[in-house]
């Protein structure tokens, strides 16, 4: 672990994989470094398949590694180009990437982590936090809970969209226009760019008017690449925000939020698989089965007891 | 709730409004409903978007409803074209199906449903075996664990694929090979159907080989439709299974399955909610965010307070 500390990148790969495969060395990891904790930018990128995610945020870590920052990448997204679903020209690019000694990419399995994905997540942001990267960005699919999830252990959300395929309008109904913080109309040298970042500014004023933070609009394009510095400057901004505005801290800055994440883990991986094992639970399984008992008066009876006991 | 239970589409509508929109209710009509449960076929069917699902389940509805049987389709996908995601031709289909008096369609959105959306379609469900539906079929996307999750309330699980279209890749990836209890190659007009076929064959016998139920692999197509039969008996076939083997009961029809359902509900909507209206949670909340203590530290000491009490 000291080594990781240090800035070694295999010592940091191989504490990253304990952390991922085992609920209780991560447990244990975790009490030793989170002191060292709360000190990166955490940033979620989300956005329908295709709204060019992975391309964008390789773009952005190039040009915070110009400015000596030291950016982690978190990649949850199964089809992302991350984890292999690029064309021969993006893998390259990763591949420069990759090589880059201020940029670390991390990818993980949508299953395989033991306590499940988001602890798992939640437990490699922070081994990252606690190891001196400036950005710890974290990509996901925007698409179901999961993602809505681990977008929560972000300080800033950047939601990605293209322009012209109605990603607007699947982003609305997927939930992602109330968590974003910053949106960004990637591939902005596509037709109809400027018709899409108006339309999102509409629904913004719309539908989020009156929430505190006013989300910035802006058009990225990942291949020249532009629009870096104004996507920089507007993570800056919501950031400096966030630090300033204690009842808009959240993620991982947030003691309840994070305090409440390990009451759930702790309750579904060790409270509930207890109260399986119990007696009790299998004659009441019993008694649902023949429909003797209805689920929700046994699911009651069985909590009530354990706390009595 | 009594004119629902005789039939009345209008009652039993509103009876399953009230079911998604408020949890007590939910557990009043539950409570009242449940030992009429446990009479209908429940069949989970998942896939890829694109695959053809909801047009698959149209034209099946159709050949079950001249038998005379009674088909009730929860439609979770929210781009399903039960929701109106369909083409002009679809939607007359659908319009077809929604008169037919043997059918009864209900979507329901991914949002909104009170208490969660896997809590509230479980219940739904209910009140659809309840009312003496022969057949509850539960249409979802296929992608995410929200997916996986309501999956695990069906008997019988069918997951449908496309041909070519590397579905068989994603479907692996996303753990659908190992929860169908039948698969279907739709849309079998296509190039490759047959070649998906054999491959879809050779995973399950790569991967599969020592469960105890050998799924089936079928062509069907929805058009014209053809394989409709055959899909039939396969369901009926995996159902004389479930009902005759104790070990492989599972989704509704097993009793500890329904019953953790319910403790890991009550634990998320009612245990921690009280928790977090606590001095001790406020408390520790605080001293996570001055990282005085860490969180699964924090978590484990107010669960066990909570149990000495």
């Amino acid at each position: 672990m000291a080594d990781a500390l240090h800035g070694d990148r295999r010592s940091l790969s191989r504490l990253i994989s304990k952390v991922e495969n085992d609920r209780d060395t991560a447990k244990q990891v975790i009490r030793t470094l989170f002191p060292q904790t709360g000190r990166a930018s955490i940033v979620g990128v989300t956005g329908p398949p295709g709204s060019g995610k992975s391309a964008l945020i390789g773009a952005f870590a190039r040009e915070l590694s110009k400015t000596r920052q030291k950016i982690a990448i978190v990649a949850i997204d199964p089809s992302s180009t991350f984890s292999g679903g690029a064309l021969l020209g993006d893998r390259i690019r990763m591949k420069d990437l990759a090589e880059d000694p201020n940029v670390f990419i991390r990818s993980m399995a949508t299953r395989g982590a033991v306590g499940g994905l988001c602890r798992a997540a939640m437990d490699v942001v922070r081994v990252l936090d606690a190891t001196s990267w400036n950005y710890v960005i974290v990509e996901t699919a925007g698409a179901g809970q999961t993602d809505l999830d681990i977008v929560e252990l972000a300080q800033t959300v950047v939601v990605v969209l293209s322009p012209g395929a109605g990603d607007e309008i699947q982003a609305f109904k997927a939930g992602l226009m109330e968590i974003g913080d910053v949106f960004v109309v990637n591939k902005s040298d596509l037709p109809g760019a400027n018709r899409t970042l108006l339309d999102i500014r509409g629904m913004l004023q719309t539908y989020g008017s009156e929430r505190p933070w006013h989300p910035q609009v802006l058009l990225t394009d990942s291949l020249k690449p532009s629009g870096m510095h104004e996507l920089m400057t507007a993570i800056a901004e919501h950031q400096s925000y966030v630090g300033q505005t204690h009842v808009a801290r959240r993620g991982l800055a947030d003691g309840e939020t994070q305090l409440l994440a390990a009451i759930k883990q702790e309750l579904e991986f060790e409270f509930i698989p207890d109260l399986r094992r119990t007696q009790a639970f299998v004659e009441y399984g019993k008694k649902v089965a023949n429909r003797t008992i209805d689920p929700y008066t046994a699911a009651s009876s069985l909590i009530h007891a354990l706390k009595r006991e």
